[in-house]
C-alpha cells in the first residue's frame, strides 16, 4: 500500500491566524485538552491538523511497541516491550489519526483480538485508534455528529492520557495522550455545553472575504494538487522555521513563571465574561503559558493573556439573556476593559 | 502499566466545605447510602471523591479473594477463599471505581466467563465492576445521562450490599458494599423522584467567586499537575489529621445515644419541610449520628441535627406549588425556626 | 454464600393496617390472585412482604425437586422426582422471589441449558424465577416500570398456577403457584385497567402522619439495623401468634359458607360502585371467606363482606365523569348504604 | 406433567348467548374463518372457548403424526406418516391453543430443529403452534395487542388452511386447518377493518346486568373452583346434547340448500348495512347454512339469515358520518325492514 | 405435502374487466412492468392473479436448473445446467410466488447457504422466493405495507429482469423475470409517487353494486367451494379460448406496427393530463401494441391507446391543486377531447 | 452468467445537454469530485451515467488484481499484484458500480473474508464495492434515501482516492478513485448542505416539453429494447468521436494554463451569488480548464469559466431570505453581469 499523502504545508495555509495559533499552543503544550473548530465548510480545518502533524519532526519510540511508547518514559509500559527492547529505539512520524465515520466503538477503544482467542484460548488485546494516537493528533471532522457518549470517552481519555476497557472480559488500561482536535459546522447541531467545556480551546474559522486571498488559496491548492513534491519544497524553510519554534518553546515551557496578578487577571476575565466552572481559568493560564513560551519569554505578560483569552474562554459562556452580543465580542470587550493596550 | 495516578490531596481543595463534609459522613457510616452531588461543571466533584479514596488507610483483605472479603467479616465467601486462607491476609487500597461511560450492564454486574466456559464447559462467574467496588467508592459522573434501570440497579446495590446476578443461568450473590457518588447537572435533566430519594445525602457545589479562592484553586491544580509529589508532600499532615479523625469516629459510631426528644426534633423537621416517606428520618438520624461521631461526641444533639439537615433533605422536598422557594432555604428555614441557634 | 438476610418481623411493622390485612388473606387463600400495592415511596411496601414470608414456616418438599413440589401433591411432577424420591421429604423455607431490575424474560420464565445443550446434545430445561417461587412469594418492586407483556405473562402464570414455555424448541409445562405482590407509585405511570383488574386485592399505603409512630417507626429500623437478632427475638411471641392464626384459617377455610344473601350483597356493591366484570364480585366472595376463616368463623357475615370490599374493589371501578370522588370514597359510601353498621 | 386442567362446561355458562351461538356454527362449518370477541374484561370468553373445545369428542388422528393428520383424509401428509402408520389410527383430544403472550414468530409458524441440525447436519422442521392446533382452536386473548403482521399471518393461515413457511432456508407447508378465536376490548385499541373484515363472525359479550345471572355465574365458578369434577358431573347430560347436535348439523350441512332468494336477501341487507366487499355475503351464506343444520333444517329459511346476520356482518360497516347509530343497530334496523318477523 | 390448490378459474370471474384486461396484456408483454390494483377488501385481486397464472400452459424448463431457465434461453445459466442437460427438457407450471408477510429479505433475494457453508466450507447461493418467481407471477397483497426499500428492490428486479445480490460475500446474479403485481388499499397508506411511477399498469377494483352480479360472484364462490372440480370443468372451454388468444398475441406482438401519429397522440395525451417523465409514453406505446396484439391487428390504432391510456398512465399524473378531478376521470376528458370516437 | 447488458450509447440520447457536459468534464478531470443529478423521475438519469461508462475504452490492469491497478501506476498495490505480474497486464471495462439499494455497509467498505477466517484462521480482506468501482463509475441513485453517515463516507472515499477501513480487526487502505454520481428528486427530501458542497457539479434534469423531443425518446427507447445491437450499430460513429474527444482533452488537460485573471473571475462569480466556503472557486476553475480541455484550448478564457459556473455552483448557494430567485437564476444574472457575451 501507497505511504500516506504527502501533507499540504502548515505555513502554506493562506489567513486562518487563529486556527494555528490554537494548534501550534496545543503542540507546545498538550495538557491544554483539544481543540475545537468551529466554522464554515471547505476551509481547510482538516487540512491544517493534518498540517501540523506532518510538520513535527518524528518521535522516537520503543522499538514494536504498539502504544509507541518514549523510550525515556518512566512509567512500564502494560506490554512489557521497554525491556524487551532494551536500549534499542526506532523512529516514528507523529501520528494522526482521522476518525473515519461509522468507526465502532471497539475500533475506537481497541477490543479483544477474536482470531488470537479462537486460535489459542489466549485473551489479548488489540489496540484500537485511541492507542494509534498516542503521542500524535485524534482528528474528529464533524463532531455534533458523533454520538455524546462517544465523545465523551474521547475526552475522558484525552484529559486523562489513558484509555480505560472494561469490555468482553477485559480490563486493560494504555497510554492514550494526544490532542483532539474536533470540527463542527454550528449549523449543523451543537454539541452540549458539557462536553464543549472540556475542549481546552475553541476557535472560528470563516471563508476569507478577501479576493487577494482567496484567489492565492486556490492557486496554491491546485499547484498542490498538480505537483505536491514541488510545492513542498517551497515552504520548506518556513516549515523548519515553525519546527524549531516549536521545539524552543517546548523546551521553555516549565520554567514560564506566572506572576498572581496574572491569576487575579485570569479569574477576573472569567468572572467578566461569565464562564462557568474553573476550567476556563485553568486553561487561561497554561494556554499564556504556551504562548509565552513560543514568544520566548520567560514569565507570562498581560499580553500573552490578552492574546489566548479569546480562544480559551470563546465556547464556556453563559447565555445572557439580556446581551445577546457574541461571545467573541464579550471577551473581547472584557479584554479592553481589564487589560488596555 | 503504570500504576494508579497519584490522587490530589483532599486537604488540598479549597472550600466546598458541604461536600467535603457529606464524603466524610459516608465515610464514617457507609450505610447512610450514597451521595448525590449536583452543580456546575469543573467544581471538582470527582477529584473531591478520588481524594477521599486515596486518603483513607489500605485494608486488610482474604488473599486472592476476587471481592476484597475482609478476614474478619463472619459471612463465608462465595468462592470459599477465606478457608483457603486460613490466617493469611493481604493489603489492598481502598477500591476507587470510575463507571466509564458506555460500560456495559454485564461489565457492571458481572458475567459468564465465556472463555473457560467454552474451553473447558465450566459456567464461572467474571465478577464485574460492582465486585471491585466491594469495600471503596463507586463513582458515576453525570448519572443523570445513566438510563434509569441501570441507577436502580446501582442504587439496590448499594442499599443491600449484595449483588443478585441472574443471568446467563448464573445464579450468583456476592458481597457489593460501596459507597456510591453520583454527580450531575441538573441543567443537563433529573433523575426521578424515586431515585433521587434513594440516595442519602446530597450536596450543592457551585464555582467559587471569592476571587482569592479561584486564584488558590487554579495555582494548587497547576502546582499538583506539575510535581504530583511534592504537592502531596505539602499535605501529609492535614491528610493524617483527617484520616485519624475519621478512624476516631468509626470507633465511636456504635456507642453514640439519640434520644427519642432528637428523633422527634427530626420528625418535626421532615414534616414541616415537606418530605415524603420516612428515608428522610432515618438518614437524619444516621447523618446526626455520624456527625456527633466526627466530632468525639456519644450523643447526639440539636446541632448535629441541625449541621446535617440540609443534605439529608434537600433532595426529598415535595415540589411546593405555592411556594417556589428553593429546597435548601426551604429546610433553612425549618431548622431556624425548630432549632433556634 | 451467606444465608439470607434475617428478615423484619411482619408484626414489628407500625401501622398499614389495610397491607397486612391484605397480605394475611393472600396467605390464607392464594387464589385470591395477587395483591397490588399504591403507595408512596420509603413507606415499607417490600419490608412487608418479605416479612410475611419470613413468619411462614417452612413447607415439605419433595428432595432434589426444582420445582419445591410438595409430597402430597397429587399432581405428577414434570421431571418425576416424587417417584425418585419415595417416601422422603425436605423442609425449604417458603419462597421470596424479588424480580430483580433488568431480569430477562428467559431467566423469568426459564429456558434452555445451553451449557448441557452444548456439551451432550442434551435439550433439558433451566427453571426460572417463576419456578424458584413455586409455593411462595413473587415480589416486583415499581411493577409500573416493567413492560406491559411481561406484567401480563406474571399475571397469567399467577391465575393459572402454570408456567407454560414455548421458546428455543422447548414445550414445557410446569407448577408455578405463588402470590404476586406489586408495588407501584401512581405518579410515575399507572398500569393497564386490564392488567389492574386481574389483580386480586389492591392497598394504598401512606407515609404515617402521626408523629408518635413516625418516631417509633424510625426506631424500630435502627435498632433492627443495628442488632437484627436481639430486635427479632422481642416479637417472637406476636409472629408466632399470628403464624398460628393462619395456619387455623388455612384449616378453616374449605368449611366457610356463603349464602346467597351475601353474594347478593356482593353483587349489589359491585354493582353500586361500577365494577366492571364479575372477577370483583368472584374477589369479594372469596376475601369475604377468608376475612370469616381468619376470625375463626364458619359463615361469612355482612361484616366480613365489609371488611374486605374496599381491597377488592378499589381498583376495578369504571370512572365516572360525573362524579370524581375517590374509589375508597365511593366505596365506603356503598358500604355505608348497604351494609349499615 | 400433569394432563391438561378439567374445562369449565360449556353448557354451564350462563348467558352469553350470541357468544356461545357463534362458536356452535364455527364447530360446524369452520370455513366460516373465525370468530372475533369483543367485550368487556372477565367476562368468560376465554372460558367459553376452552369449553366448546373441551365439549368436543376425541378425533382420529394417523399415529405418530405431528400435524394430527385425518386417517381418512385424501391429501398425502407432509411426512409421510399416513404410508407408516398402515391403518393404524389413535385418538386424540380436539387440540385447544392458548397463543402464550410473547410467544416468537418461530415457535408460532415452526422452524428448523437446530438441535438436529447441529448434531446430524439434517435440515428437520420443528412444527410449531400452527401446527399444534390443526384441526382445532387457537384462541388469541387481546389479539389488538399483537402486531399486525402476526395477525396478518395467523389469518392467512387460518383461511387457507395452510402454512406456509420460507425461513432458515426452509420452504415447508403443512396443514393447519383451525378455528381462530380472537379477543379484544376495543377500549385498548382496534384492529385495523383490514383485518377485521377477514374474521368470519364476530360477537359482542357484555358483563351481565342481571342479578340473579351474577350471582349464579359467581357460584357457579366458585363451585367450580372447589370440586371441578363434581361441578362437570352436573352438566354431563347437557353437555351430551350439544355434542350431538354438533354432530347432527356437520352431517346435515353439505346437504342444506340455498335458494336464490337467499342470497337475494343476503345481497339487499349487506348493501343496506353499508358492508364493504363480498366476504360478508360469503359468510353469511355460511353461517345461515350452518344454522339451518344446527335447527335439523335442509333449506336455509329467511329466519336463519336473520339469526347470524348480526354476527356475520357487525364488524364489516363502512362508517357512516352522518349516522353514528352503533353497528348493531344498524343491522337490526335493516333486518326488520327487510325480513318483517 | 398435497399439491397445490386448484385456481379458480379466471374466465369465472364475474365483472372486474379493467384489471383482467391488465393482467392479460401483462401476460402477453411482460416488459410492461408489472401491474398496480388498487381496491376495496374483498374483492378477488388475489384470486384474479392466481387465476391468471394458473390458467397459462406449462412451460419449459432446463432440467434442474434453480432458476427454471429456458431451454431455448441464449443466455448461459448462472449454473451451468444447460450444458449439464444436454438436449433434454422439463415442463413446469408458472410460477406464482405469493409473498408471504414477514418474508424476510434474505427469503426473498436469496442467501448463503450456511448449512453447505458450515459443512463444506463451500459458499453456495440458495435461491429466494426472487428465483422461485422467474418467468412468472410475484403477487404481494397489501404491498404499501412493505418497508419501501424492498418495493424499490422488488421493482428493479421487475424491470431489469435480473436479481443482483451482494451480500454475506456473495456476488451472485441470476435471472429473475415476473411480473409484479401488488394491490393496495389506498386508505391505509399510499406508496411514494417515485415508487407508483415505476408499475407499468394499474386498475382500480371495487365491489360490484349490481345485486345480480352479487349474487352469482356468491354462488360461483360457493360452488368452487364446494367441489372444485367439477366447477373447474364448467368453464374449461372459456379457459381454452382464454389461453390460446394469449398465445396468439404473443406471437403476433413483435409483428405490430406503431406509425409515429400515434406516438404523437401517445405524448399528447400524456401532456395534457401531466404525467411526469417519459415512463408513461413508453409503457402506453407498449400497452397499446399488446392491446393490438390481443385484438388481433398488426398495427396500433388510436382505439387501442385509448383503450390502455387510463391504465397506463392513472398513476402517474401530478397533482393539480386548481383540479381536484380524480386521475381516472382526467384521463376520460383527455381521450375524449383527443380520441374523439 | 449472462455478460453485461448492453448500455443505451451515450450519442443516443436526447436533449440533456447539461447532464451530458457534467458527465464529460467528470471524464476528462476526475478530480472534480462526482456529480449530483437533481430531477425528474423517468428523465434517464442511470441511462445516462452507465452510457458514458459504457462509452469508455477498455482500461489496463494489473492481472489478478482486485482493484483493477494500473500497470503504469507507481504506488505499490495492497496485494503486491504488481510485483507478481511482471509486465504482464489485461483489458478490463470500465467499472459500473450500480449501488443496489439495500447493499450493507459490509458490502460496500468490504469486510473480513469469515469463509477464510473460520477455514484457515487468517484474516483477509474481502474488497467490496469501492474496490470494484475504483477507475469507473460509482452511481447512486435517490441518494437522498441513503442514510447521511453512508453519503459521508461516499464523498470521503471519492474526494481521497482512498478506502481506509477500520472493523472487525480489520486495518486496510486501498486505492478507490471512482466518479461518483448521485441522483434524487428535491420533491422527496434535500441532502444537508454539507454534503451537497462536497460534490463537484450539479446538474438539473427535467422532463421534455418538446413534442418532437419526446416522441423521438420514446422511439429510441422501442427500437433498443427490441434489437439493441442494431440500434447500437446506427451510433457507432458518434460514440467514437465522443470517446476520441474525451481521450484528446485528458491528454490536453496538465497544459491548460489559467491565468490570474481567470481566477479573479471565479472569486468574483462566487462572492456574487453567495457560495460558502472556497470549494466552489476550486471547482469552478477545475470545471473550466476540463471545459478548455474539451474544447481543444490551452489556455481558459471567459467563456469557459461561463460555460461551466452554473453546475459548479447551483448548490453552494447561501439561502437568501430577501430573494427567492432559484439558484439557477441567481448564477446567470452574475454570469450576465460579470462575464458579458
Amino acid at each position: 500500500m501507497a505511504s500516506a499523502r504527502i501533507p499540504f504545508p502548515f505555513t502554506a495555509i493562506v489567513g486562518q491566524a487563529e486556527m494555528k495559533q490554537a494548534l501550534l499552543l496545543a503542540a507546545v503544550e498538550p495538557r491544554l485538552g483539544g481543540v475545537m473548530v468551529f466554522g464554515d465548510r471547505g476551509t481547510g480545518k482538516s487540512t491544517a491538523v493534518r498540517a501540523l502533524a506532518g510538520l513535527l519532526p518524528p518521535m522516537k519510540v520503543v522499538p514494536g511497541c504498539r502504544y509507541f511508547c518514549a523510550p525515556d518514559d518512566r512509567s512500564p509500559c502494560i506490554e512489557g516491550c521497554r525491556d524487551k527492547a532494551g536500549k534499542r529505539t526506532e523512529e516514528a512520524s507523529v501520528p494522526f489519526v482521522d476518525l473515519p465515520l461509522g468507526a465502532t466503538e471497539d475500533r475506537v477503544v481497541g477490543s479483544l483480538d477474536l482470531e488470537r482467542a479462537l486460535a489459542t484460548g489466549e485473551k489479548r488485546f488489540e489496540p484500537g485508534l485511541l492507542a494509534k494516537a498516542n503521542r500524535g493528533f485524534l482528528y474528529i471532522d464533524e463532531i455534533n455528529l458523533l454520538e455524546d457518549h462517544l465523545v465523551d470517552l474521547l475526552l475522558d481519555v484525552a484529559v486523562s492520557g489513558t484509555n480505560i476497557v472494561e469490555r468482553e472480559g477485559l480490563s486493560i488500561r494504555h497510554p492514550a495522550r494526544f490532542i483532539l482536535v474536533g470540527s463542527g459546522n454550528p449549523e449543523e447541531g451543537e454539541l452540549r455545553p458539557q462536553l464543549l467545556d472540556r475542549f481546552g480551546l475553541s476557535v472560528d474559522v470563516r471563508t476569507p472575504t478577501d479576493m487577494g486571498d482567496r484567489i492565492e488559496i486556490v492557486k496554491r491548492c491546485d499547484r498542490f494538487d498538480r505537483d505536491p513534491a514541488a510545492f513542498v519544497a517551497e515552504f520548506q524553510d518556513s516549515e523548519q522555521a515553525t519546527l524549531e519554534a516549536i521545539a524552543k518553546a517546548r523546551k521553555l515551557l516549565p520554567k514560564v513563571q506566572v506572576a498572581d496578578e496574572m491569576l487575579g487577571l485570569g479569574a477576573q476575565l472569567c468572572s467578566a465574561v461569565g464562564a462557568d466552572g474553573l476550567r476556563g481559568e485553568l486553561t487561561l493560564l497554561r494556554a499564556a503559558r504556551a504562548q509565552a513560551a513560543l514568544a520566548g519569554k520567560k514569565e507570562v505578560k498581560r499580553t500573552h493573556v490578552a492574546e489566548v483569552a479569546t480562544m480559551a474562554l470563546r465556547h464556556r459562556l453563559r447565555r445572557n439573556v439580556l446581551d445577546d452580543t457574541g461571545s467573541t465580542s464579550r471577551i473581547a470587550r472584557a479584554i479592553a476593559e481589564l487589560i488596555p493596550a
